[in-house]
């Protein structure tokens, strides 16, 4: 008895862990880790401040939490494009479009995730996730390369050069929605004319002919 | 007499204030911005640290104030090489090759004026040089297009993906010199091999033939 009493009260932290951290996530993209305060929280989560303690250590650990479960996401969303069907240079312009959707419609969860200034603890998953997406175009580089479809010799430098394309491309300032935000008179550029030349840019920046140029 | 006492203690004041900043900026050189404190700096220029803030209200505006002599070096070096004599490739190489060695040689310096965290006084500064150096590439851009030798459509997006890949492959957390720093055994890329990748990726992403395919 004392056995199921203890079991049912794990099921339940379990659970009321989960909903923290959806809570925590669903604030991340609304307002940036900025409105991330343990007290709004647990007035979304509908717990005291002090319960809320006894599931999560300290902000600084939840926000790392939340970059983790919120940046994995992407990294799994680029892996099923890079390693899916199709040949290399479809992967990656697949990936491209994919990532820029993402990016377009959760502008603020792509800003949190990518550019907004964080606390050390997010900091350090920031740059595991950023090697992560590095990986991912290495392993496809490589992959194109020794298919000739490719032609890089440094793929590292690379794949370093196309994570910091696309990062500032779609939410650094300098991304057409942030300039347009910033900027009276400034072209409001859609998704597709975004996307296509930020395809456009890393196809033939690997060598691989572009869309058009296949056509 | 009163005047000529009066101008040779201006002409004393803007000497000394010159001293500050070019203390300032060897520190952030030096150290980046975490190590520009107002003590260690009336320690360098040899002053009390009260007399320090007769000279620059605060921590905040003189840390903006250094990056902003700082960041318009880098842009007036990127501007002589991109508006200097050649055809729009070769200007544009020179310019990738030049801020490339100027990154490399002051690598403490190029990570304080792109990726290191700083007070919100000075991420304006980093916004409007970001925007600087994006518009020096929309120039060049628009000109090689003109005369056929680049082919672009979205010049502010090609500048974005520009300014993003130079800065993650220069300086970024993925950079060669970035990533020998922190992974045992990555390799030890030379500036030549970094910089020869970064100017193909760029050449060939904009469109124009990259230096080996001219051969």
């Amino acid at each position: 008895m004392a056995y199921r009493t203890t079991a049912l009260r794990i099921d339940r932290d379990v659970a009321l862990r989960e909903r923290i951290i959806s809570a925590a996530l669903a604030r991340v993209a609304e307002g940036g880790f900025v409105a991330l305060t343990m007290q709004a929280l647990a007035e979304d989560v509908g717990i005291a401040t002090g319960s809320l303690y006894r599931h999560v250590r300290n902000k600084g650990e939840l926000a790392a939490e939340v970059f983790a479960v919120a940046s994995q996401r992407e990294v799994d969303a680029l892996a099923t494009s890079v390693r899916g069907p199709g040949c290399p240079q479809q992967r990656l312009a697949a990936g491209l479009e994919r990532f820029a959707a993402r990016a377009w419609h959760s502008r603020q969860l792509a800003f949190a995730l990518i550019a907004e200034p964080v606390d050390p603890e997010v900091d350090e998953q920031r740059l595991f996730y950023r090697e992560a997406y590095a990986e991912l175009f290495v392993e496809l580089l490589q992959e194109g390369a020794a298919l000739g479809v490719f032609h890089v010799q440094q793929v590292n430098v690379v794949a370093a050069c196309l994570v910091g394309a696309i990062a500032e491309a779609l939410v650094g300032p300098l991304s057409p929605p942030a300039r347009a935000a910033r900027e009276a008179g400034y072209p409001a550029l859609s998704l597709a004319e975004v996307s296509h030349a930020l395809v456009t840019f890393c196809l033939r920046a690997v060598g691989a002919q572009s869309p058009e140029e296949e056509r």
